[in-house]
């Protein structure tokens, strides 16, 4: 199987070409959307829809994103292997939430034009003229090693992002902080998604706090939305395993406005409250 | 074959997600999506889709909805067998479009966490850890029984939606309705349809009376769009087999401002007119 | 493989109602969206989407492209066969990109009613009833001879589109125009996508001026977007294979606000200039 994800919409043809391509080299094989509405050269988007999806498909699956900002210049095209399978995109940080979490088994920079479908590809679209036939290739047993040179996984690219801290089970623990992070993805629902892990979150009472245009604020942690009375925040490990603002039948993202990388902290609600 | 309806868009990977999960137990069968646009947490439009596509599928398919506003609460998780196939999902009524039109063979309450993709499920996604699991092992053979409990068909959830009434060919015939529903689905293109089965309608000239903001409108019967000119309302019978109100290349929707079970009433022009 | 383009949109179950359909006729072929967000009755952008997608897929591909303003009229119902593949649809100039692009093999009105859902189809949905079981019988192999009447394919609708004329290489020669066409397609990026192909571009530096509301607009020639610097508009061959004029980072299409089938000139630099 392989899946497609990109920032070129459902309006136009795009997504139906790199399809077609696919089909001409491996007729049998299914593809599964998992989406195409990311925003417009939307990297850290890209990279979280990713990082959700990939895990819940079988082993050997051939992952195939295109949110490619620098297409046409100097970025490499990249093919990786991880024990979950294959990732065939533009090497922008699109797959670090990968690399990120499970080893590379091999990388691999694309320069071997016999598996594109045209020598010499058009500037503007990369995910038809080589990543969609390098995908169907792979996923017709074509080797890793034989779409171009190994790379170092030290060298791939590495967004500008901040990391989630832990400061809960270490030595830099300071309270009332537990861990200090930042949104990483606002889905279509208005929840915002911290790049807080999930297993953070003490037992006890917690809160999270959210730089927003009108200062931080704090919101109450619970363990779902009905937790809370309608239309009021919650904080909460959502679906996908992080810490998430959300509100109770409503938008989290209209109530407080925050932009994609504000600053999150989480820490318990009685340390919070000996500040004020 | 799988299909699938929910109400999670097209911008996230929750979709993706589920297929992943489908294609990771049943890795052969296709999928496909019914609409993932449902407005957010609305059973009644999830439950008109669902009836408009299910018939036309081959015998046997599964039928995957998720529109689950009780998501993490008491509603049971279902799965039915009829004699067009299998239903999956919660059991708030989204479901009773199919009881109301073919008998129940099976219904049974998803108990055994033995077919969930684990058996301490998410609070907020029960679409990937409950439903979509199923769903795939319906696929794969495994009989409705072994999902849990046998529960009675008549404890099934129906929604609060208002029953169409037909005088037309019964004692409580009363000139000039001949019959009267609501509004069940207004869909993309602004047309608005009723829960009044196309049968009703007489051979003679016929009007409907639609329920509106600004009282009650009167729109005259027809057999197609083109039997009226550009932007004018028009009542026939669509093509999922209800009467509906569209405008001819335009929006009913647009015009009329009706609330989604606003009150519908059939009659005969000629009786119409007397009132006058 | 079956593809399939609409105006349908994706809020509602009708496109998977004709997948339905299919799946119920042939049940292990895969279908593939090309759009279903065509704009309503937008027979033109139905063309351009289905010309740029169709040449990608393998030969013997169907593709079923349902944008049918026509429908329940006198419009013919018809099925085409080309050396790419077999195209179902109405015959409403939709497919003329096809036929002004490689021959027709067959053309047939689909009169043979065996072949449709019913024999008595909804006057509002031939996607359904008669396209979508077509295309699925056309897939297990049924001649295209048997699905109705033969027809003359000079007699194929082509719609009221201003062709290009390349004035290049031929005795119109007069710079310092070099082609003039229009308009055929503005994509979701918001590319002004024109009819001119790309092989008329000179070698040397190029211009490109586009009727507005403010007048004719002049614009650079190119390679690819980043040639010039952000939100600059720019004139260069897309990846489909036409001039079109893009903006780095934005939309042309905001930029400039043409209409649909506004008028285009390609000409060179030099030339142009020798006017000022």
């Amino acid at each position: 199987m392989i899946t497609l994800l990109s920032d070129f919409g459902y309006q136009d043809a795009y997504v139906a070409v790199m399809k077609g391509v696919i089909a001409a080299i491996a007729p049998k094989i299914p593809t599964c959307d998992i989406t195409h509405l990311v925003p417009p050269q939307d990297i850290l988007a890209a990279r979280f829809n990713l990082l959700t999806a990939y895990p819940h498909f079988p082993a050997g699956t051939v992952h195939l994103a295109v949110v490619d900002p620098g297409v046409g210049s100097s970025r490499r095209a990249i093919a990786l292997q991880t024990p979950s399978g294959f990732f065939v995109g533009p090497d922008n940080g699109l797959f670090s939430g990968i690399y990120d979490r499970e080893p590379i088994i091999e990388a691999v920079h694309l320069s071997k034009s016999d598996y594109w479908r045209i020598s010499e590809p058009s500037k503007t679209f990369h995910g038809r003229d080589i990543f969609a036939p390098v995908a169907a290739h792979l996923e017709n047993g074509v080797p890793i090693g034989a779409l171009g040179d190994f790379i170092d996984p030290a060298t791939l690219v590495k967004p500008d992002f901040p990391s989630f801290i832990n400061y809960a089970n270490g030595a830099l623990n300071q309270k009332p902080v537990r861990a200090t992070g930042s949104l990483q993805y606002i889905d279509g629902f208005g929840n915002l998604i911290t790049n807080i892990p999930g297993d953070v979150i003490p037992d006890h009472p917690w809160m999270l706090t959210v730089e927003t245009p009108d200062g931080p604020q704090e919101i109450s942690g619970a363990h779902t939305y009905s937790d809370v009375p309608i239309r009021t925040l919650v904080a909460l490990v959502g679906s996908h395993g992080f810490v998430e603002v959300a509100c109770n039948c409503g938008s989290a993202l209209v109530n407080l406005s925050p932009s994609a990388q504000s600053l999150v902290t989480v820490g318990s609600i009685a340390s919070l409250a000996d500040r004020i």
